[in-house]
Protein backbone atom coordinates (compact mmCIF):
# COMPACT_ATOMS: atom_id res chain seq x y z
CA UNK A 1 0.00 0.00 0.00
CA UNK A 2 0.80 3.67 -0.75
CA UNK A 3 2.78 5.28 2.20
CA UNK A 4 0.86 8.25 3.13
CA UNK A 5 3.49 10.83 2.30
CA UNK A 6 4.53 8.95 -0.76
CA UNK A 7 0.33 10.28 -2.49
CA UNK A 8 0.70 12.95 -4.80
CA UNK A 9 0.12 16.65 -4.23
CA UNK A 10 -3.03 17.90 -5.75
CA UNK A 11 -3.42 21.48 -7.34
CA UNK A 12 -6.17 22.89 -8.83
CA UNK A 13 -7.01 26.09 -10.80
CA UNK A 14 -10.05 27.45 -13.34
CA UNK A 15 -7.63 26.46 -16.19
CA UNK A 16 -4.18 26.64 -17.75
CA UNK A 17 -2.68 29.37 -14.80
CA UNK A 18 -2.12 26.89 -12.33
CA UNK A 19 0.68 25.36 -14.46
CA UNK A 20 3.16 28.57 -13.57
CA UNK A 21 2.51 27.02 -9.68
CA UNK A 22 3.42 23.54 -10.84
CA UNK A 23 6.43 24.69 -12.12
CA UNK A 24 7.84 25.95 -9.29
CA UNK A 25 6.53 23.49 -6.82
CA UNK A 26 8.53 20.75 -9.37
CA UNK A 27 11.46 23.13 -9.46
CA UNK A 28 11.28 22.99 -5.93
CA UNK A 29 10.36 20.23 -4.85
CA UNK A 30 11.45 17.83 -7.70
CA UNK A 31 10.93 14.09 -6.14
CA UNK A 32 6.88 15.28 -5.41
CA UNK A 33 4.63 14.02 -7.90
CA UNK A 34 1.50 16.50 -8.75
CA UNK A 35 -1.80 15.56 -9.83
CA UNK A 36 -3.32 19.10 -11.82
CA UNK A 37 -6.99 19.83 -12.35
CA UNK A 38 -8.12 22.63 -14.98
CA UNK A 39 -11.50 23.22 -15.06
CA UNK A 40 -11.22 24.44 -18.97
CA UNK A 41 -15.21 23.11 -19.23
CA UNK A 42 -16.09 26.29 -17.05
CA UNK A 43 -13.30 28.76 -16.99
CA UNK A 44 -13.00 31.35 -16.29
CA UNK A 45 -13.69 31.69 -12.95
CA UNK A 46 -12.74 35.54 -12.57
CA UNK A 47 -16.13 37.16 -14.16
CA UNK A 48 -18.25 34.81 -12.07
CA UNK A 49 -19.52 35.03 -8.76
CA UNK A 50 -18.81 33.90 -5.77
CA UNK A 51 -21.59 31.43 -5.26
CA UNK A 52 -20.64 29.90 -8.17
CA UNK A 53 -16.96 29.88 -7.82
CA UNK A 54 -17.62 28.08 -4.31
CA UNK A 55 -19.63 25.17 -6.11
CA UNK A 56 -16.89 24.85 -8.73
CA UNK A 57 -13.94 24.81 -6.13
CA UNK A 58 -15.74 22.26 -4.21
CA UNK A 59 -16.41 19.96 -7.51
CA UNK A 60 -12.58 20.55 -8.24
CA UNK A 61 -11.53 19.13 -4.67
CA UNK A 62 -13.74 16.24 -4.99
CA UNK A 63 -11.74 15.58 -8.97
CA UNK A 64 -8.44 15.56 -6.40
CA UNK A 65 -9.62 13.78 -3.58
CA UNK A 66 -10.67 10.70 -6.02
CA UNK A 67 -6.60 10.91 -7.02
CA UNK A 68 -5.86 10.24 -3.69
CA UNK A 69 -4.36 13.13 -2.94
CA UNK A 70 -2.25 14.27 0.28
CA UNK A 71 -2.84 17.83 0.32
CA UNK A 72 -4.02 20.55 -2.13
CA UNK A 73 -3.11 23.92 -3.36
CA UNK A 74 -5.63 26.09 -4.60
CA UNK A 75 -3.51 28.08 -7.81
CA UNK A 76 -6.23 30.07 -8.89
CA UNK A 77 -6.59 33.40 -7.42
CA UNK A 78 -10.33 34.15 -7.36
CA UNK A 79 -11.13 30.11 -6.00
CA UNK A 80 -8.66 31.23 -3.28
CA UNK A 81 -10.33 34.59 -3.01
CA UNK A 82 -13.68 33.20 -2.11
CA UNK A 83 -13.42 29.11 -1.25
CA UNK A 84 -10.39 28.70 0.51
CA UNK A 85 -11.63 29.13 3.77
CA UNK A 86 -14.44 27.15 3.28
CA UNK A 87 -12.33 23.92 1.66
CA UNK A 88 -10.07 24.40 4.49
CA UNK A 89 -13.34 23.82 7.62
CA UNK A 90 -14.94 21.25 4.78
CA UNK A 91 -11.97 18.59 3.97
CA UNK A 92 -9.64 16.65 6.22
CA UNK A 93 -6.53 17.04 4.45
CA UNK A 94 -4.44 20.60 4.20
CA UNK A 95 -5.28 23.27 1.41
CA UNK A 96 -3.33 26.16 1.22
CA UNK A 97 -4.04 29.23 -1.16
CA UNK A 98 -2.23 32.23 -3.09
CA UNK A 99 -3.04 35.05 -1.73
CA UNK A 100 -0.89 34.21 1.50
CA UNK A 101 2.37 34.14 0.05
CA UNK A 102 1.55 36.83 -2.70
CA UNK A 103 0.79 38.89 0.11
CA UNK A 104 3.47 37.97 2.42
CA UNK A 105 6.22 38.31 -0.44
CA UNK A 106 4.86 41.89 -1.21
CA UNK A 107 4.86 42.95 2.34
CA UNK A 108 8.83 42.25 2.35
CA UNK A 109 9.82 43.93 -0.82
CA UNK A 110 7.50 46.78 -0.35
CA UNK A 111 9.65 50.06 0.89
CA UNK A 112 7.14 52.46 1.06
CA UNK A 113 4.22 50.50 2.12
CA UNK A 114 2.54 51.12 -1.35
CA UNK A 115 1.16 47.50 -3.08
CA UNK A 116 -1.04 47.12 -5.85
CA UNK A 117 -2.67 44.56 -6.70
CA UNK A 118 -4.07 43.27 -10.20
CA UNK A 119 -6.40 40.55 -10.19
CA UNK A 120 -9.65 40.01 -11.98
CA UNK A 121 -13.06 41.20 -10.95
CA UNK A 122 -14.04 38.86 -8.37
CA UNK A 123 -10.48 38.20 -7.14
CA UNK A 124 -10.97 42.04 -6.53
CA UNK A 125 -14.53 42.39 -5.28
CA UNK A 126 -13.61 39.72 -2.56
CA UNK A 127 -11.04 42.54 -1.17
CA UNK A 128 -9.06 39.28 -0.07
CA UNK A 129 -5.57 40.51 -1.22
CA UNK A 130 -5.85 43.83 1.03
CA UNK A 131 -7.47 42.34 3.83
CA UNK A 132 -4.27 39.80 3.91
CA UNK A 133 -2.04 42.73 3.53
CA UNK A 134 -3.28 44.71 6.49
CA UNK A 135 -3.38 42.21 8.79
CA UNK A 136 0.41 41.35 8.05
CA UNK A 137 1.59 45.32 7.47
CA UNK A 138 -0.89 47.45 9.29
CA UNK A 139 -0.80 51.04 7.72
CA UNK A 140 0.32 49.65 4.41
CA UNK A 141 -1.79 51.03 1.31
CA UNK A 142 -3.02 48.40 -1.00
CA UNK A 143 -4.42 50.07 -4.36
CA UNK A 144 -6.22 47.01 -6.24
CA UNK A 145 -7.11 47.05 -9.85
CA UNK A 146 -9.36 44.42 -11.96
CA UNK A 147 -7.96 43.72 -15.41
CA UNK A 148 -10.40 41.72 -17.44
CA UNK A 149 -8.65 41.50 -20.56
CA UNK A 150 -5.18 40.47 -19.43
CA UNK A 151 -6.66 36.85 -19.80
CA UNK A 152 -7.80 36.97 -22.88
CA UNK A 153 -5.16 38.32 -23.98
CA UNK A 154 -2.88 35.54 -22.67
CA UNK A 155 -4.80 33.18 -24.10
CA UNK A 156 -4.68 34.86 -27.60
CA UNK A 157 -0.82 34.18 -27.42
CA UNK A 158 -0.27 38.53 -27.60
CA UNK A 159 2.26 38.34 -24.37
CA UNK A 160 4.41 41.65 -25.79
CA UNK A 161 2.22 43.09 -27.77
CA UNK A 162 1.49 46.88 -29.28
CA UNK A 163 -2.31 46.29 -27.81
CA UNK A 164 -1.05 44.33 -24.93
CA UNK A 165 0.80 47.25 -23.48
CA UNK A 166 -1.85 50.03 -24.74
CA UNK A 167 -4.20 47.80 -22.60
CA UNK A 168 -1.38 47.77 -19.95
CA UNK A 169 -1.06 51.46 -19.98
CA UNK A 170 -4.66 52.39 -19.24
CA UNK A 171 -5.63 49.58 -16.22
CA UNK A 172 -2.01 50.66 -14.44
CA UNK A 173 -2.31 54.52 -15.03
CA UNK A 174 -3.51 55.03 -11.27
CA UNK A 175 -1.33 52.97 -9.94
CA UNK A 176 1.71 54.42 -11.58
CA UNK A 177 0.18 57.80 -10.21
CA UNK A 178 -0.63 56.47 -7.05
CA UNK A 179 3.24 55.53 -6.52
CA UNK A 180 3.21 51.68 -6.14
CA UNK A 181 7.01 50.45 -5.48
CA UNK A 182 5.61 46.61 -5.11
CA UNK A 183 2.92 45.07 -7.56
CA UNK A 184 1.34 41.76 -6.87
CA UNK A 185 0.27 40.02 -9.88
CA UNK A 186 -3.10 38.42 -8.75
CA UNK A 187 -3.87 35.97 -11.13
CA UNK A 188 -2.09 32.72 -12.33
CA UNK A 189 -2.02 34.12 -15.60
CA UNK A 190 -0.30 37.57 -15.43
CA UNK A 191 3.42 36.48 -15.06
CA UNK A 192 3.33 35.27 -18.56
CA UNK A 193 2.83 39.97 -18.71
CA UNK A 194 5.74 40.28 -17.03
CA UNK A 195 7.72 41.61 -19.80
CA UNK A 196 4.75 44.72 -20.44
CA UNK A 197 4.30 45.13 -16.75
CA UNK A 198 8.18 45.56 -15.85
CA UNK A 199 8.00 48.16 -18.72
CA UNK A 200 5.01 49.85 -17.99
CA UNK A 201 4.96 50.21 -14.39
CA UNK A 202 9.48 51.32 -14.64
CA UNK A 203 12.28 49.61 -13.67
CA UNK A 204 11.78 50.45 -9.73
CA UNK A 205 8.50 48.63 -9.10
CA UNK A 206 8.90 44.92 -7.94
CA UNK A 207 6.53 42.61 -9.19
CA UNK A 208 5.58 39.54 -7.25
CA UNK A 209 4.67 36.12 -8.63
CA UNK A 210 2.88 34.11 -5.84
CA UNK A 211 4.14 30.97 -7.41
CA UNK A 212 7.64 30.52 -6.06
CA UNK A 213 6.26 31.82 -2.65
CA UNK A 214 3.09 29.07 -2.99
CA UNK A 215 5.88 26.86 -3.85
CA UNK A 216 8.04 27.51 -0.35
CA UNK A 217 4.87 27.10 1.43
CA UNK A 218 3.89 23.81 0.06
CA UNK A 219 7.37 22.56 0.96
CA UNK A 220 7.41 24.06 4.42
CA UNK A 221 4.07 22.38 4.79
CA UNK A 222 5.05 19.25 3.56
CA UNK A 223 8.28 19.14 6.55
CA UNK A 224 6.63 20.14 9.16
CA UNK A 225 3.58 17.13 8.35
CA UNK A 226 6.05 14.40 7.80
CA UNK A 227 4.72 14.68 4.84
CA UNK A 228 7.68 14.75 1.77
CA UNK A 229 7.51 12.03 -0.70
CA UNK A 230 9.89 9.29 0.15
CA UNK A 231 9.53 6.80 -2.64
CA UNK A 232 12.88 7.12 -5.34
CA UNK A 233 10.96 6.58 -8.26
CA UNK A 234 10.66 9.10 -10.37
CA UNK A 235 7.18 11.22 -10.06
CA UNK A 236 4.54 10.53 -12.84
CA UNK A 237 2.33 13.90 -12.92
CA UNK A 238 -0.47 13.60 -13.89
CA UNK A 239 -2.35 16.32 -15.87
CA UNK A 240 -6.74 16.12 -16.05
CA UNK A 241 -9.01 19.30 -17.74
CA UNK A 242 -12.57 19.26 -17.81
CA UNK A 243 -12.95 20.16 -21.55
CA UNK A 244 -11.23 18.62 -24.12
CA UNK A 245 -7.56 17.92 -23.70
CA UNK A 246 -5.98 19.38 -26.63
CA UNK A 247 -6.34 22.84 -26.55
CA UNK A 248 -4.97 22.92 -23.19
CA UNK A 249 -1.88 20.93 -24.49
CA UNK A 250 -1.40 23.34 -26.92
CA UNK A 251 -1.76 26.67 -24.72
CA UNK A 252 0.25 24.75 -21.70
CA UNK A 253 3.32 24.35 -24.16
CA UNK A 254 3.17 28.22 -24.12
CA UNK A 255 3.34 28.73 -20.38
CA UNK A 256 5.89 25.70 -19.40
CA UNK A 257 8.23 26.22 -22.41
CA UNK A 258 7.49 22.56 -23.04
CA UNK A 259 5.06 19.55 -24.14
CA UNK A 260 3.03 17.95 -21.62
CA UNK A 261 2.78 14.28 -20.93
CA UNK A 262 -0.54 12.43 -21.44
CA UNK A 263 -3.78 15.26 -20.20
CA UNK A 264 -6.81 12.85 -19.56
CA UNK A 265 -10.57 14.32 -19.20
CA UNK A 266 -12.65 14.32 -16.45
CA UNK A 267 -16.27 14.49 -16.21
CA UNK A 268 -18.04 15.73 -12.78
CA UNK B 1 -55.13 25.53 -19.21
CA UNK B 2 -53.38 27.59 -21.69
CA UNK B 3 -53.49 27.32 -25.62
CA UNK B 4 -50.80 25.62 -26.82
CA UNK B 5 -49.88 28.88 -29.17
CA UNK B 6 -49.71 31.24 -26.09
CA UNK B 7 -46.82 29.21 -24.41
CA UNK B 8 -44.20 31.40 -24.57
CA UNK B 9 -40.37 31.58 -26.67
CA UNK B 10 -37.29 29.76 -25.33
CA UNK B 11 -34.31 31.97 -26.50
CA UNK B 12 -30.77 30.54 -24.99
CA UNK B 13 -27.08 31.74 -25.18
CA UNK B 14 -24.25 30.92 -23.42
CA UNK B 15 -24.26 34.35 -21.63
CA UNK B 16 -25.69 37.86 -22.57
CA UNK B 17 -25.08 38.00 -26.04
CA UNK B 18 -28.49 36.76 -26.55
CA UNK B 19 -30.14 39.32 -25.72
CA UNK B 20 -29.43 41.12 -29.26
CA UNK B 21 -31.44 38.30 -30.75
CA UNK B 22 -34.29 38.80 -28.05
CA UNK B 23 -34.60 42.47 -28.92
CA UNK B 24 -35.16 41.62 -32.75
CA UNK B 25 -38.31 39.76 -31.69
CA UNK B 26 -39.85 41.53 -29.43
CA UNK B 27 -39.26 44.66 -32.34
CA UNK B 28 -41.07 42.37 -34.79
CA UNK B 29 -43.59 40.39 -32.74
CA UNK B 30 -44.45 42.17 -29.92
CA UNK B 31 -47.30 39.79 -28.42
CA UNK B 32 -44.84 36.96 -28.14
CA UNK B 33 -43.89 36.43 -24.83
CA UNK B 34 -40.27 35.17 -24.20
CA UNK B 35 -38.58 33.20 -21.86
CA UNK B 36 -34.59 33.53 -21.84
CA UNK B 37 -31.74 31.30 -20.35
CA UNK B 38 -28.60 33.14 -20.33
CA UNK B 39 -25.71 30.12 -19.26
CA UNK B 40 -23.21 32.97 -17.49
CA UNK B 41 -22.16 30.53 -15.15
CA UNK B 42 -20.45 28.47 -17.82
CA UNK B 43 -19.69 31.32 -20.24
CA UNK B 44 -17.88 31.54 -22.61
CA UNK B 45 -19.19 28.64 -24.78
CA UNK B 46 -16.49 30.32 -27.88
CA UNK B 47 -13.51 28.83 -26.47
CA UNK B 48 -14.78 25.12 -25.60
CA UNK B 49 -14.96 22.44 -27.60
CA UNK B 50 -17.74 20.99 -29.37
CA UNK B 51 -18.40 18.20 -26.70
CA UNK B 52 -18.91 20.29 -23.88
CA UNK B 53 -21.01 23.21 -26.44
CA UNK B 54 -22.99 19.74 -26.82
CA UNK B 55 -23.67 18.88 -23.32
CA UNK B 56 -24.09 22.38 -22.01
CA UNK B 57 -26.84 23.14 -24.97
CA UNK B 58 -28.91 20.05 -23.75
CA UNK B 59 -28.87 21.14 -20.45
CA UNK B 60 -30.05 24.85 -21.40
CA UNK B 61 -33.08 22.96 -23.68
CA UNK B 62 -33.91 21.25 -20.59
CA UNK B 63 -34.26 24.42 -18.40
CA UNK B 64 -36.36 26.03 -21.35
CA UNK B 65 -38.67 22.98 -21.59
CA UNK B 66 -39.34 23.21 -18.09
CA UNK B 67 -41.03 26.64 -18.63
CA UNK B 68 -43.28 25.19 -21.52
CA UNK B 69 -41.72 26.90 -24.39
CA UNK B 70 -43.71 26.15 -27.88
CA UNK B 71 -40.12 26.63 -29.42
CA UNK B 72 -36.27 27.13 -29.06
CA UNK B 73 -34.41 30.14 -30.81
CA UNK B 74 -30.66 28.99 -30.27
CA UNK B 75 -29.38 32.58 -30.14
CA UNK B 76 -25.68 31.93 -29.60
CA UNK B 77 -23.86 31.14 -32.65
CA UNK B 78 -21.30 28.22 -30.42
CA UNK B 79 -24.40 26.01 -29.93
CA UNK B 80 -26.06 26.64 -33.37
CA UNK B 81 -22.39 25.47 -35.24
CA UNK B 82 -22.06 21.96 -33.24
CA UNK B 83 -25.54 21.08 -31.45
CA UNK B 84 -28.22 22.75 -33.66
CA UNK B 85 -28.87 19.56 -35.67
CA UNK B 86 -28.38 17.47 -32.82
CA UNK B 87 -30.68 19.05 -30.78
CA UNK B 88 -33.88 19.12 -33.83
CA UNK B 89 -33.27 15.49 -33.47
CA UNK B 90 -33.77 14.88 -29.97
CA UNK B 91 -36.75 17.34 -29.18
CA UNK B 92 -40.14 17.13 -30.13
CA UNK B 93 -40.57 21.34 -30.61
CA UNK B 94 -39.07 23.91 -33.29
CA UNK B 95 -35.90 24.69 -32.70
CA UNK B 96 -33.71 27.38 -35.05
CA UNK B 97 -30.55 28.77 -34.50
CA UNK B 98 -28.94 31.90 -35.85
CA UNK B 99 -26.71 30.62 -38.68
CA UNK B 100 -28.97 29.74 -41.51
CA UNK B 101 -31.08 33.33 -41.64
CA UNK B 102 -26.94 35.43 -40.99
CA UNK B 103 -26.34 33.38 -43.97
CA UNK B 104 -29.27 33.84 -46.13
CA UNK B 105 -29.14 37.57 -45.41
CA UNK B 106 -25.43 37.52 -46.15
CA UNK B 107 -26.14 35.66 -49.64
CA UNK B 108 -28.60 37.99 -50.80
CA UNK B 109 -26.31 41.32 -49.54
CA UNK B 110 -23.17 40.35 -51.90
CA UNK B 111 -22.39 41.91 -54.87
CA UNK B 112 -19.08 39.58 -55.26
CA UNK B 113 -19.62 36.60 -53.77
CA UNK B 114 -17.06 37.55 -51.79
CA UNK B 115 -18.45 36.90 -47.56
CA UNK B 116 -16.22 37.31 -44.57
CA UNK B 117 -17.02 35.82 -41.42
CA UNK B 118 -16.07 36.62 -37.98
CA UNK B 119 -17.08 34.60 -35.32
CA UNK B 120 -15.29 32.57 -32.03
CA UNK B 121 -12.44 30.27 -32.24
CA UNK B 122 -15.54 27.41 -31.59
CA UNK B 123 -17.58 28.48 -34.58
CA UNK B 124 -14.64 29.15 -37.07
CA UNK B 125 -13.58 25.24 -36.68
CA UNK B 126 -17.18 24.16 -36.85
CA UNK B 127 -17.17 25.47 -40.22
CA UNK B 128 -20.73 25.95 -40.52
CA UNK B 129 -20.95 28.93 -41.88
CA UNK B 130 -19.23 28.30 -44.58
CA UNK B 131 -21.00 25.13 -45.25
CA UNK B 132 -23.99 26.63 -45.06
CA UNK B 133 -23.17 29.60 -47.30
CA UNK B 134 -21.66 27.13 -49.82
CA UNK B 135 -24.95 25.51 -49.68
CA UNK B 136 -27.05 28.61 -50.53
CA UNK B 137 -24.73 30.23 -52.95
CA UNK B 138 -22.14 27.88 -54.71
CA UNK B 139 -19.22 29.06 -56.07
CA UNK B 140 -19.25 31.82 -53.26
CA UNK B 141 -16.12 32.45 -51.49
CA UNK B 142 -15.96 32.25 -47.89
CA UNK B 143 -13.10 33.79 -45.41
CA UNK B 144 -13.50 32.94 -41.72
CA UNK B 145 -11.50 34.93 -38.96
CA UNK B 146 -11.83 33.61 -35.37
CA UNK B 147 -11.92 36.52 -33.31
CA UNK B 148 -11.77 36.09 -29.10
CA UNK B 149 -11.32 39.43 -27.87
CA UNK B 150 -13.47 41.01 -28.90
CA UNK B 151 -16.36 39.58 -26.57
CA UNK B 152 -13.91 40.08 -23.54
CA UNK B 153 -13.78 44.09 -25.43
CA UNK B 154 -17.71 44.32 -25.20
CA UNK B 155 -18.37 43.13 -21.38
CA UNK B 156 -15.10 45.33 -20.76
CA UNK B 157 -17.33 48.13 -21.86
CA UNK B 158 -14.85 49.14 -24.78
CA UNK B 159 -17.12 49.48 -27.54
CA UNK B 160 -15.39 52.37 -29.26
CA UNK B 161 -12.06 52.46 -27.57
CA UNK B 162 -9.09 52.96 -29.25
CA UNK B 163 -7.81 49.35 -28.44
CA UNK B 164 -10.47 48.04 -29.84
CA UNK B 165 -10.18 49.53 -33.24
CA UNK B 166 -6.45 48.68 -33.08
CA UNK B 167 -7.44 45.00 -32.25
CA UNK B 168 -9.91 44.76 -35.19
CA UNK B 169 -7.20 46.25 -37.87
CA UNK B 170 -5.06 43.27 -36.89
CA UNK B 171 -7.64 40.75 -36.95
CA UNK B 172 -9.62 41.84 -40.03
CA UNK B 173 -6.57 42.98 -42.39
CA UNK B 174 -6.60 39.77 -44.43
CA UNK B 175 -10.39 40.25 -44.67
CA UNK B 176 -9.89 43.69 -46.24
CA UNK B 177 -7.42 42.39 -48.37
CA UNK B 178 -9.80 39.51 -49.46
CA UNK B 179 -12.09 42.10 -50.69
CA UNK B 180 -15.22 40.89 -48.98
CA UNK B 181 -17.94 43.17 -49.67
CA UNK B 182 -20.01 41.21 -46.75
CA UNK B 183 -19.37 40.72 -43.16
CA UNK B 184 -21.40 38.63 -41.32
CA UNK B 185 -20.70 38.89 -37.62
CA UNK B 186 -21.14 35.51 -36.37
CA UNK B 187 -21.38 35.95 -32.65
CA UNK B 188 -24.21 37.66 -30.71
CA UNK B 189 -21.89 39.89 -28.75
CA UNK B 190 -20.17 41.72 -32.03
CA UNK B 191 -23.43 44.13 -32.90
CA UNK B 192 -22.49 46.20 -30.42
CA UNK B 193 -18.95 46.63 -32.15
CA UNK B 194 -20.71 47.78 -35.85
CA UNK B 195 -19.37 51.82 -35.09
CA UNK B 196 -15.38 50.32 -34.84
CA UNK B 197 -16.43 47.80 -37.59
CA UNK B 198 -17.48 49.34 -39.86
CA UNK B 199 -14.85 52.10 -39.35
CA UNK B 200 -12.58 49.46 -40.35
CA UNK B 201 -14.03 47.80 -43.14
CA UNK B 202 -15.37 50.81 -44.73
CA UNK B 203 -18.57 51.93 -45.86
CA UNK B 204 -18.81 49.98 -48.60
CA UNK B 205 -19.34 46.57 -47.10
CA UNK B 206 -22.38 45.34 -45.87
CA UNK B 207 -22.74 43.99 -41.90
CA UNK B 208 -25.00 41.25 -41.49
CA UNK B 209 -26.50 40.96 -38.16
CA UNK B 210 -28.40 38.05 -37.61
CA UNK B 211 -30.71 39.11 -35.11
CA UNK B 212 -33.17 40.66 -37.51
CA UNK B 213 -33.10 38.23 -39.48
CA UNK B 214 -33.62 35.72 -36.65
CA UNK B 215 -36.62 37.10 -35.98
CA UNK B 216 -38.20 37.12 -39.63
CA UNK B 217 -37.65 32.94 -39.24
CA UNK B 218 -39.33 32.68 -36.23
CA UNK B 219 -41.74 34.72 -37.25
CA UNK B 220 -42.55 32.53 -40.39
CA UNK B 221 -42.35 29.07 -38.17
CA UNK B 222 -44.91 30.69 -35.85
CA UNK B 223 -47.16 31.40 -38.71
CA UNK B 224 -46.86 28.20 -40.73
CA UNK B 225 -46.99 26.12 -37.37
CA UNK B 226 -50.41 28.36 -36.37
CA UNK B 227 -48.60 28.94 -33.15
CA UNK B 228 -49.11 33.04 -33.05
CA UNK B 229 -49.73 34.01 -29.52
CA UNK B 230 -53.54 34.72 -29.46
CA UNK B 231 -53.81 35.81 -25.68
CA UNK B 232 -54.52 39.90 -25.80
CA UNK B 233 -52.87 40.23 -22.14
CA UNK B 234 -49.33 42.01 -22.38
CA UNK B 235 -46.69 39.46 -22.63
CA UNK B 236 -44.54 39.49 -19.36
CA UNK B 237 -40.91 38.27 -20.35
CA UNK B 238 -38.72 35.68 -17.84
CA UNK B 239 -34.93 36.18 -17.61
CA UNK B 240 -33.09 33.46 -16.35
CA UNK B 241 -29.20 32.88 -15.53
CA UNK B 242 -26.98 30.38 -13.82
CA UNK B 243 -24.58 32.82 -12.30
CA UNK B 244 -25.54 35.57 -10.39
CA UNK B 245 -28.30 37.91 -11.52
CA UNK B 246 -27.03 40.99 -10.39
CA UNK B 247 -23.99 41.35 -13.08
CA UNK B 248 -25.99 40.20 -15.73
CA UNK B 249 -28.51 43.17 -15.28
CA UNK B 250 -25.77 45.40 -15.59
CA UNK B 251 -23.88 44.43 -18.81
CA UNK B 252 -27.62 43.52 -20.39
CA UNK B 253 -28.65 47.35 -20.26
CA UNK B 254 -25.40 48.05 -22.17
CA UNK B 255 -27.28 45.40 -24.55
CA UNK B 256 -31.10 46.70 -24.66
CA UNK B 257 -30.05 50.20 -23.93
CA UNK B 258 -33.15 49.86 -20.36
CA UNK B 259 -33.18 47.69 -17.59
CA UNK B 260 -34.58 44.29 -17.30
CA UNK B 261 -37.22 43.03 -15.02
CA UNK B 262 -36.78 40.79 -12.68
CA UNK B 263 -33.66 38.64 -13.29
CA UNK B 264 -33.92 34.88 -11.90
CA UNK B 265 -31.02 32.33 -11.15
CA UNK B 266 -31.51 28.30 -12.34
CA UNK B 267 -29.69 25.98 -10.73
CA UNK B 268 -29.00 22.81 -12.98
Amino acid sequence: MLQECDRPIGVFDSGIGGLTVVQEITRLLPNEQIVYFGDTARVPYGTKSKESVIRFSRDNMNVLLRHNVKMVVVACNTSTSWALNILKREYAIPVIGVIEPGSRRAVAATRRKRIGVIATPSTVNSRKYEETILRMARGAKVFQKACPLFVPLVEEGWQEHRVTEAVAMEYLAAMKKNGVDTLILGCTHYPLLKTVLQKVMGRGVTLVDSAVETAHEVQNLLEKQKLMRQNQHPPKHQFLVSDEPEHFRVVAKRFLGHDLPHVQRVVF
